[in-house]
Formats: structure tokens, sequence, C-alpha cells
């Protein structure tokens, strides 16, 4: 990883790990919910999604407190998914980036409000922004879709419907562009809404980020047959267990790799496009395509 | 009741009986996940929020088309409120207004992802009305406090936690202001902010629609102990075999009937400072106060 996207993963960090959970501890709301869903916030991950959108601000020369309420909105609607997909109901996963999940500290019922209200409080967090309300009003309806029933909660439900079955090619692709690659996707789009883009480089970093999105999960798939367990905190080769359709289980382990090449080339053809500076996002997708965890 | 809230009344159910569950039908989304949305929203109901909101439009001569958008998300977040509190993890309630809870029908996972799916669209809704952007942002914000972590989500937390011992009289109001009250208040309030009503008349609605959500609380303890149960189609008695605290178990009977006729008062004067003109607010009072189920 190059030193100027190294200083500016750790400026994001920072701003995701140290004031989002001060945030959500000055609200006026019962002690044991404010801790539940600071304990995921916590829980730390790589903070994608806000690094996504800032380093498009950024390419846009736009500060980084125009997105800083809108990161801290996509980081909680990332965690609350992740808790409600951890509960016994649905994947039932007892770990999460090596700790307990949010219902094995807290109980179920907490853990299902602690999602609820991440989700609910993001949508509060936009609208307090300072930016237009005409801004406003367009990111929230963008995150509202890819977020919800035509976005990341159908990826999830089909996700769910086809587990007990092997899925074409299509039907993975499905899942991943809204499971995962929605709200992606949305990080990258709103930070060129903010930074008043044209329509034009709205589509072509739209495109860009969808593609981005496929390199990020087909990397899931194949960290998952070839990683190291102890950089990735989940049992090594879960996927294969389960008998679940993966890239690598549809194409074989070289075609998967060829296909992840593919992605990235084309995503980076749209992002070249874009009239931008765009290293850090350049930045950000060699990486996605080259992390080992 | 009288003939002229009868007649709105049932406008108002159309409208949400009727072009709410069509406008899921037609999401883009998995067919499984809007069974499951539409089961819920279709299970009926008074649909008291709703007509709180076109009442109040009603009141300041708006049209019923420009508060549309505003009582679908209310409805929506309403139900997905029901859907989570029946849970298993929850309340685990197996019957809802009579009928089978939504995760008897379509299991724990789907009825989880229905709830979180209701919740994020109605966002959606309200950011696709044709109110001026500053508007929407402002009932955006307000709308996702009254829900969230300080509203809704906490009253029901305080709740739970209240569950295994005696409560005080504080804290059972706490917990009725949040857990039932802030999403009724706001459904009055938003009515006067989309009507431009001055910030006075904003805040003694305000005033009014707290003491109605009393109202109503107190009404629904008071009927758990003598109403019919083929009424309400809930087990009669239940929060008396589940040792919660009530106001009929804190204040006996006959002064639990004082306090209902002190909150009717205190509401009816605030709302008669307000330059509108009251007679529906006034009826729907009356009917909360009344109701036999």
């Amino acid at each position: 990883m190059n030193e100027h996207l190294q200083a500016f993963i750790e400026e994001t960090k920072f701003v995701i790990d140290e004031k989002l959970p001060q945030s959500i501890r000055a609200l006026n709301a019962p002690a044991s919910l404010k801790d539940a869903m600071i304990y995921s916030l916590e829980a730390g991950g790589k903070r994608i999604r806000p690094l996504l959108l800032l380093a498009t601000l950024k390419g846009f020369d736009k500060s980084f407190e125009t997105g800083y309420e809108l990161a801290c909105a996509i980081e909680m609607i990332h965690t609350y998914s992740l808790i409600h997909d951890d509960l016994p109901a649905m994947d039932d996963d007892d770990l999460r980036r090596g700790k307990p999940t949010n219902h094995k500290v807290f109980g179920e019922a907490t853990a299902i409000l602690a999602g609820d209200a991440l989700l609910t409080h993001s949508f509060e967090r936009i609208a307090s922004s300072q930016l237009a309300p005409e801004k406003v009003v367009r990111l929230i309806k963008e995150l509202a879709i890819a977020a919800g029933p035509v976005g990341m909660i159908g990826g999830q439900v089909a996700d769910m419907e086809g587990e007990e079955r092997a899925l074409t090619l299509e039907e993975l692709t499905y899942i991943h562009n809204h499971k995962t690659g929605d709200l992606l996707t949305y990080s990258i789009v709103a930070g060129a809404i903010i930074a008043d883009a044209s329509e034009e480089d709205v589509e072509r970093l739209r495109h860009f980020a969808r593609e981005l999105g496929l390199l990020f999960q087909i990397k899931d798939d194949l960290l998952d047959v070839e990683g190291e367990q102890e950089l990735i905190g989940k049992p090594l080769g879960s996927d294969v267990g389960n008998n679940k359709s993966t890239y690598p289980s549809l194409l074989g382990l070289n075609e998967t790799k060829e296909v992840l090449n593919a992605h990235y080339d084309v995503a980076l053809e749209s992002l070249h496009k874009v009239s931008m500076n765009t290293n850090l996002l350049e930045s950000l997708a060699d990486y996605i395509k080259n992390r080992n965890h």
C-alpha cells in the first residue's frame, strides 16, 4: 500500500473509529442500547465504505467535513446489516472479526434493536448535515434505495433463498450486486453528488463502483479459499463447508482470477474518464484487488 | 363516532389499506420479501397515525395528497416495529390482530428483513415526495428522531428492561412517551410542518399530541382490564398475567380514569389555541378516549 493511501486511511479510520462512537454515546437513549450500538461500531473492520466516499470527495478537491455525516451514516448502515445477518435466525454466527457477535454479548432482543437503531439514526445524521437541502434529499433517497428492499435487503433475501441449492453465475452476481454492491456503489456515488459532479461523471463513477463491488466480493471468495485464517478472523473454507455457491466453485480458481482482473480493468477504464484526481480511488481499487484479508 | 369522522376514516383507510400494499408489490425486489412486507401492512389495524397526520392537514385546509407519502411512511414504520416486537427474541407473540404474526408465517429471518425493509423504504418514500426540499429534510430528521434510539426504540428497550420489576409512574410514563408516544406525536407535528403552521402552532400541536399519546396508552391499559376480548384480538388481562406495570396496576382503576380525563382536558386546551379547524382532531381525541377496542 502506498504512503499517501496509508495516511488517508488513518485519517478516515480515526474519524470513524473515535468520533462516531462518541456521537452515539452522547445520545439521550438507554445506556444498554447505546452500549450495543457502540460495541459493533467499535468492532473494527476496514471502513471501506467511508474510505470510498471520502476518497471520491478528495478526488474532487472537496473537504473531508462535507462528507463526514454521510460517512458515519453509511458505516452505521453497514454495521446494522452485520448485526442482523449474524443473528441466530439468519447466519447464526458467534464470531465477527474475531470478537463475539452482538447478540452473543447483549442478547438477541437488544441486538435486533441496536441494528434498528443504527439504521434509523443514520437517516437523522444525513438529515442533520449542512449540505443543501436538495442534495440531502437526493442522498437520502439513493441511500434508502441502496440499503432497502430493492438493494441490500433484497440481496440478503436472495442469498438466503439460494443457500440450499446451486446457483447460476447470473444469480450469484445478482446477490453480490445487491447484498454488498449497492452500498459500496452508493458510497462513491454519494461522494460525487456532494461534490457537484456532472451527471455524466456520476454515472461513470457508478459504473466504476459496481465493478469495484464485484471485485470486492470475488476477492472475498478467493480469500476464503486461499487466505490465511488468522488474518480473516473467521474459519477458513467456511463457504466450501456450507456448499455455498461462490465464484471459485462455479468458475474454478484460474478463471475466477481472470474475472477478477477483467472487472478491475473495466472499473479503471470507467474511472479514467471522470474529471477528477483519480489517484486515491485507483489506490483503493488496487488495495481491494490485492488485499490478503 | 360522528358521520364526518367516519367518512374521513374510510377515505384514509382505503388509501393505506389498498394503495400502500400495491406500491410495495410494484417494487423490483424478491417476491417473498414483498409478500412478508405486505402481509403485515394488510393485517389491518386502526391506521391511527395516518389518520392523525391527515386530520391535521385537513384542519389547515391542505389536500390529502400533500401528506400521502408521509402517511405511508409512518404506517410502514409502525408496522415494522410490530413485526420486530412480535419476534421470539422479543415478545414472542403468535397472534397479532387475530392473525398469525409475521415470523409465524414467513419464518424469523424473513420477518426480521421485512421489518428492516419497511423501515428503510419509508425514508425513500418521504424523500420521493413533492414537498419543498427544506421541508422534506426536516420531516426526515424529526421522523428519525421519533422512531430512533432517542424515541421509539429507546422506549422499547426501557419497556423490555422494566418487564422484570415494578415500575414507578415516572418510568412507565417515559416508556409510553417514547415507545408509542413519539410516533403518534410525530404524525401530528408532521401534518403541521407540511401545512406551514407557525412554530408556535407546531409546538401547541406537539403538546396536544403528547397528551393524546398518553391518553391512547392509558386507554389501552384500561381496555386490557375492562375490554371485551373478541374486540381487541389478544388474550384479555395479558398485562395482569405478566405482572406488567400499567396505569391501573399503579394507580387503581378509578384514579386511572381520572388521569385519562385530565390528559384529555389538557390536550384539548392546547389544541384550542391552534389557528386551524380543530373538529377532526377533537373527534379523533374523543374516539381514542372512548373506543372499546
